[in-house]
């Protein structure tokens, strides 16, 4: 790391910061220029370092010049990743559709969704058993019951299914339903949740949290990773803006940052990402093109009277126009997409 | 709740909205204008009806009316609450002091600590025994110990203890400890955590979260006190914007708009709001000013040994020149201040 | 536009909003509700009504109804505009490639640009003559000397030239040599330079705002056709968001959702959107998917001794494998691409 | 500067960084750690540098170390800079009072205003001619009749007169009637106005951008400045964030980053900090505790029929009562409030 004393740093603080470095096990380089001191600082730094030098007398602040994240980063770990969630392979050459409503409302409400879901192309089913809701008066989710609905549509179609987890006491249960644990983009810095699904043998989806950065994001799946589970799937599913015409900010450059930085797959939400249906296929569409490794997208065989998020969410009809839509972009990228695999 | 139809929305689309709102048992009023048609609807919403409505073919978009919380707002329960923690009455006359280091590092270290702020005028003493930390290599809190350690301070100084509950599983154990739990910014929105402190009898410090609206941030006090605790308190603790020359953005616009909303006591923590010591004691000043009921302050003995937060603590003889600081300003707006009540 | 009245609001305030309202010419409708009375006013209305009424005792807030753009909107305007530039057509089935170096440097640097680009199949050429720069220190452009430097290259290439303006009085130096106006981001709000180029008759490119929102925007515009010239383009660029590892966030969700309000065509820059070179041709790829009617792409021959934003910039190389991997994105949503017009 | 090299950077990209960077003047330093080489660079930075050189390969990212603004810092100026207007100084031991209506309506107007706030105690009158206005359709402003009106209200009051300019051609006309020249929000980064300004020789007010950080704002003090124009105040007014209950987040940490920064005066102005009347004087207080030099508020005698702004404005009445809140906090700051230098 990189000490940066204030202008005019007098010798003594200078000294005291290079002991300090020392002594906590740094070499140290100094460069004295005409109009600020820099200390280069070589050795194993603690994230709590930088908070300590940055309040000794005379530092104005310190430059961290290593990554935070080690597990998760691309250096040491140079090939992209694969997740494999039951007979799907995430990160490969074909594009993952999980696809489903906001959330389980009955067993006949998922069952013919996800007949729907799959018979349009999508890979996976996913649905909220528990609901993270904004509002404490809002429809909360079936719980176990929720889970239950979901291992029986997966019986029903034959796909794997992804739910979410929002109770670090929930693991247990909802490992023994679910093919895939997700965490919303309220939970990201749950570090808690991070740790329990990081012991658990089972493949998690991040979302990435509503004001995250790339960086923050990368680090939630390093405490994943760190605990033990390396089978994580970020989720980019937008970002809060100042922007009021759609929900939130879906930020696209986030795929080529994550592959830069990472090794891990990256999917994209285009429902939540914009919140408004209109704008799913659009944007489903430019995700694919800017290198996702798949999508999540709602889907309600009834809109108008979804429990959760129906201002977001395709029709089955409007799902198999976005499968349709999106394999002609996938193929121009070099993915096949799921409307390959079935038989038409 | 307004009903805004497309403009040239269809008479049919119209219709349907109609016999849909009264379906859910709301009465309407059509109100039809040269370029758009809207629709009124008066009646009991539930948080989803907006969504579903949203939905629906020819809906523009749906304006709600009411505000969304109601045991957190001032509509029915115009009176300022007041929050008992031990001896100490938030929301009172008296400004109240809460300090302290951002983690309990040592019995040693905790005790100085509380011992300089008790003699600086400081009421409550805050310390963190489990840290949710960005990274899984910082250090994350002693955990019981760092508890004991508390509540040991408490024995000694006489100052009640307020810290962080991160795991819904340890409310048990740590109400044995705390007067008063707080909830971080980065758990505003963990809906499990809310509703299990809401169950408990503490009193809770609820941090407003990293890009919350001050309506969310009430939402969240909505799941508390719905669930049972009324005894809330509220603690501005900085947003996060574009502006990277402080660690977040102050927003004390927000103490006049949650006083004009809600009932609830606030607080105001300059020391993560601003990630600067410098910017503390100006930043404390203001929020006195704009009427804050009391302060939330980092304070170190040694900030540049500190295991979390180094650049945002105070000495504890910068402290007693904040609190020498806020006196006056206390008075000015008509609070007493921590400093009056101690023997100089 | 809806008045909404407090909570509890006293029969007077209600009737002297009615009054009010009846004396700006406005028909009202009354709705009392159980817990807010709120008043529907049909009429036409002007800006400042917004601002006055919600200045009236007992209103809490004021909900417009109408978008206040009209020229630009597609309420009156259902068919989608094209603009002509020379021999290109913006907003046809052709994606328009705009490319350059950020700043015109020299005669000899902007030819071979020029060459290399129209080369790979570009359609227009961007360069800047004068520059708004962050630091006065920073280089600012050769002005009238890089304006006819750009007229040069266009005879010797045939492409037509874009390039910005900064200063009303330029418009009449400007018109003589480019083809195209550009608005910069910091300008989109200097309605002088917006009214001053709308009494032009050259076709105008309207960047957005570093933090405006689509409606701004938009209106942006309106204020230039308002002026009298309706051949304006927009074109996305990035807006600023708390993430660091990005010069800004591209915004893609604007291209569908500017689709949905306005006729009028849009294009997209990734390299200011995102400040990096190595993800400038997957989130033109994702722009090219989104919908965009085009792309203005920075390039320079030596990135690493350009005189402005070289970070950020394609070689030749580059581009030509960017203009290969959008060719069949292009396709994939039904869009020409320049490579389909050249002989190859 | 710091040049931080990519991990496993070849050895030849290292020498071409040096190579280049003794090109191009510096004195150069390799430190070479596990995991990063980072080259350190002494000596006069051009801006562009950092863009060249980040757009070498192997170059992962380039830490500038000096501040970019000169003139407007304190490094070279370490004394607070006063300015003066007439016979007011700002940034002295008295608290400046700006205030008037958000825009110059008619003579009677204006005059009843200037006489209510002098009254009050205030040391400037502060009114629109020029509108920046985000709808064309909006009242733009009364322009020269409305610099007349402004004159005439200092003769009739001797209140100096500051008011804001949109367009580089009016500052010889404008000159003519005020005593200080404001540049608004969204002309912050007009370069081509703020080097108009920088040469005429009148004070200058300078609101911040709308996402304009606190360095970018005092980049542009540094064009006025380094136009030959120093008398620059510095006006914090809100920024932009995801925050709908408020027209801007009033950032008040800008006072304290400001004074440490630079040596201008700074002032704030609550009301469009906030947009709500109900929150001005709870914020100006906050202002003042924060140090700010001044305040500007704005005022209308009915703003229920203001044709700008009317939702902000404090009526006479209300602006009487700040003046009599904020005395006390001045005092409590050590300042001198408008209130003790008129016979009450």
């Amino acid at each position: 790391m990189i000490v940066v004393m204030e202008h005019r740093a007098s010798q003594e603080t200078v000294d005291a910061v290079i002991t300090r470095l020392e002594q906590l096990g740094f070499d140290t380089h100094l460069s004295v220029g005409v109009e600020r001191t820099i200390i280069g600082a070589i050795g194993q730094k603690r994230p709590e370092y930088i908070e300590q030098l940055g309040a000794m007398a005379g530092v104005e602040r310190i430059v961290p010049i290593l990554q935070p994240f080690k597990l998760a980063g691309r250096e040491f770990h140079a090939e992209p990743s694969q997740v494999q969630v039951g007979a799907v392979t995430i990160g490969g050459d074909e594009l993952v559709m999980m696809a489903g409503p906001c959330a389980v409302e009955s067993e006949a409400q998922l069952i013919e969704i996800a007949r729907d879901i799959k018979a349009a192309g999508a890979h996976m089913l996913r649905g909220g058993a528990f609901k993270p809701r904004t509002s404490p008066y809002s429809f909360q989710g079936l719980e176990e019951e929720g889970l239950r609905i979901l291992a029986t549509a997966r019986e029903e179609t034959g796909l794997p299914v992804v739910t979410e987890i929002v109770n670090p006491r929930d693991v247990e249960l909802v490992v023994q339903y679910a093919d895939m644990l997700q965490i919303g983009a309220r939970n990201m810095q749950n570090f808690t949740l991070l740790r329990e699904v990081g012991r658990s043998r089972k493949p998690v989806l991040l979302k990435r949290g509503l004001s995250a950065t790339v960086e923050e994001w990368l680090m939630a799946a390093e405490y994943i990773i760190s605990s033990g589970n390396d089978q994580v799937v970020l989720c980019e599913r937008g970002i809060r803006t100042y922007e009021t015409g759609t929900r939130n900010t879906l930020d696209l450059s986030a795929v080529p940052a994550v592959k830069h930085y990472s090794h891990l797959p990256i999917i994209v939400d285009p429902s939540h990402g914009t919140g408004r249906w209109r704008y799913v296929t659009p944007m489903a569409k430019a995700a694919v093109a800017a290198g996702a490794d798949g999508l999540m997208v709602e889907v309600h065989c009834r809109p108008e009277e979804a429990l959760s998020d129906g201002a977001q969410s395709l029709t089955p009809e409007n799902f198999r126009e976005l499968m349709q839509a999106i394999k002609s972009v996938a193929e121009a990228v070099g993915r096949r997409s799921g409307l390959s695999t079935i038989e038409v």
